[in-house]
């Protein structure tokens, strides 16, 4: 299977890793990845014999620009174009995320399958935006579409609604769905500091960014919940359509409040199937098993027969959002294998 | 794709109720089950057209003995002989749990891989006493042998390792897989009640047998841990590799100790690929995914990628575990759609 890879930050560089320590391991299950290209703002590595891990490893050591390498580096060329020319099966798409206008990651996955390429991605932008839209042209152009990585990062919230629940009706969904808010609220709750405090005690230690609105606004959750509504429910929604709430007005005195109840305050993403999906702080019991602290992720189906399922897991992670692209390659080769394109 | 039904009890006449709901409410997905017979220990009834969903309802409100049906009863006949006798492509085998002997439901199983049938069962003694041979019996008569329901009742705890963590691998395996365990020691610490008045408690409330020794001796949890070891870590391991420690001994005191250092006592069975399967009452933090209350059962997956992933639902339950019977039954169909055979 031959790879072009857009976008070279952390999860990019996570696939190159986890690719190449499975090469290193000679892990033996049919499946050879090749990446045939690496593109970023700057240009492109292209290889259509593919990178070899020792070239992988060099690049990923050396940084940016990337398109500096004297043997495969094209200074300039744009990923449109990579995308375009190279000849691949696969793109894997994980540029940074954009959700006022999607770009330019909307653009790589809309070229990708106009030129008959199948697409991973990591990138909520495009799905928050254009989910519908995007998964009609994927099925259109007859190419597989796929992004577990985008909600829950490595954990696999997706595939266990829709491949462990087979013969089962998913009515709800509830979920925790961004590692840092809950970090946040965890810190307010536990150790008794302002909002102000724990969000700039989660900004030192790098889960939180210096323009936080992403997260603490709500807008990330936002985004994982519409994936949600539109693959498991089947809603066709867009982030506008979400009543979002985010955490900046939750102080001490509400979580105290609600601690004298039992409860505990937390960012919740949900989707009934009536209603309009929501995000907002709510108290949820502290005995549920949907109320973890820390970073943790969580999700809570409640089926018709298997009554409420939870999956709880790291909702972020290099390494953990890569293995999430690795299972979607896999899937995409078992697609393929079979015939059975969705 | 026509089914015998061996066993009629509470999870037999769950997977009859389901299967009756799914055809009133006209449920499309290209999957017609027929149950052609239901036998139990005085006979059976037999339709090779198919029992009618009324009349599985009468069956169902009638009650014992099913055989003594005017119309289709076969009153005295074994299930070893209406399952070599009647055709049909799968036998679903849901007879009370006996791990002396596995017996009948070893027997039963292995009649039908002879006769060429795929089995589903929601029985642990069989797997307890000898799931590496019965998995290699299924497979040298190309056979479908799927089971689910064994373990998380219909919390798809095998599946969600199978499908969910593909291209990861999953290095070791802790779990709360028994609910009456879970409840009693739950309410001990919750209720400060000594284990002999919560044993009695879980015991009017139908969550412990009258002989609770199955459970709180922690051979349940030790049927479910031998599963898991097979079939999630391809370990040749039965019953009696497991080190089994049960309940009988945590006292009030043990729990308060535990408290102390922000600890619950749970009863784990725990597998991690060096040594022997276990299962004792172990502490775990109270802040651990893995630390549920009540009846609930949960499952932790230390991956390489994707770090520690926990599922959490009922273990138990007649709806929840015939919902598992009837993913593993649309399992198979789609396994044979695709002569995909394992």
């Amino acid at each position: 299977m031959r790879i072009i890879l857009v976008g070279y930050g952390v999860v990019g560089k996570g696939v190159t890793s986890i690719l190449t320590q499975r090469y290193n391991e000679k892990v033996k299950d049919g499946f050879n990845p090749k990446i045939v290209a690496i593109a970023d703002i700057d240009g492109a590595v292209i290889n259509p014999r593919g990178l070899s891990p020792e070239k992988l490893d060099a690049i990923k050591q050396k940084g940016y620009p990337i398109s500096a390498d004297p043997e495969f580096g094209v200074p300039g060329i744009k990923a449109l174009d990579v995308i375009k020319e190279v000849e691949a099966e696969v793109v894997v798409e994980v540029t940074p995320v954009n959700i006022q206008t999607a770009e330019p990651a909307i653009s790589h996955i809309t070229q990708a399958f106009r030129t008959g390429k199948h697409v991973v991605t990591t990138n909520k932008g495009p799905l928050a935006l254009a989910m519908p839209a995007l998964t009609e042209l994927a099925e259109y152009n007859n190419v597989v579409f796929r992004f577990s990585g985008t909600v829950g990062g490595g954990t696999p919230m997706l595939e266990f609604a829709k491949r462990c629940l087979i013969g089962d009706r998913i009515l709800g969904i509830k979920g925790i769905l961004n590692g840092t808010t809950n970090y946040i609220l965890s810190e307010m709750s536990q150790n008794r500091v302002s909002f102000q405090d724990a969000l700039s005690s989660a900004q030192k230690l790098g889960y939180a960014e210096r323009e936080p609105s992403m997260d603490i606004d709500g807008f990330d959750t936002a985004c994982k919940t519409v994936i949600l509504a539109n693959w498991i429910l089947n809603q066709k929604v867009t982030l506008k359509d979400v009543d979002r709430v985010g955490i900046r007005d939750v102080t001490l005195e509400m979580l105290d409040e609600a601690a004298k109840r039992g409860n505990s305050i937390k960012l919740i993403g949900s989707i009934d199937g009536k209603n309009k999906p929501t995000v907002k702080p709510i108290e949820i019991p502290k005995t549920s098993p949907l109320c973890v602290s820390g970073v943790l992720n969580a999700v809570t189906y409640q089926c018709q027969f298997a009554a409420e399922q939870t999956i709880i897991g790291r909702g972020a992670g290099s390494i953990e959002t890569a293995g999430a692209v690795l299972r979607d390659l896999l899937d995409i080769r078992h697609k393929l294998a079979s015939k059975l394109l969705t």
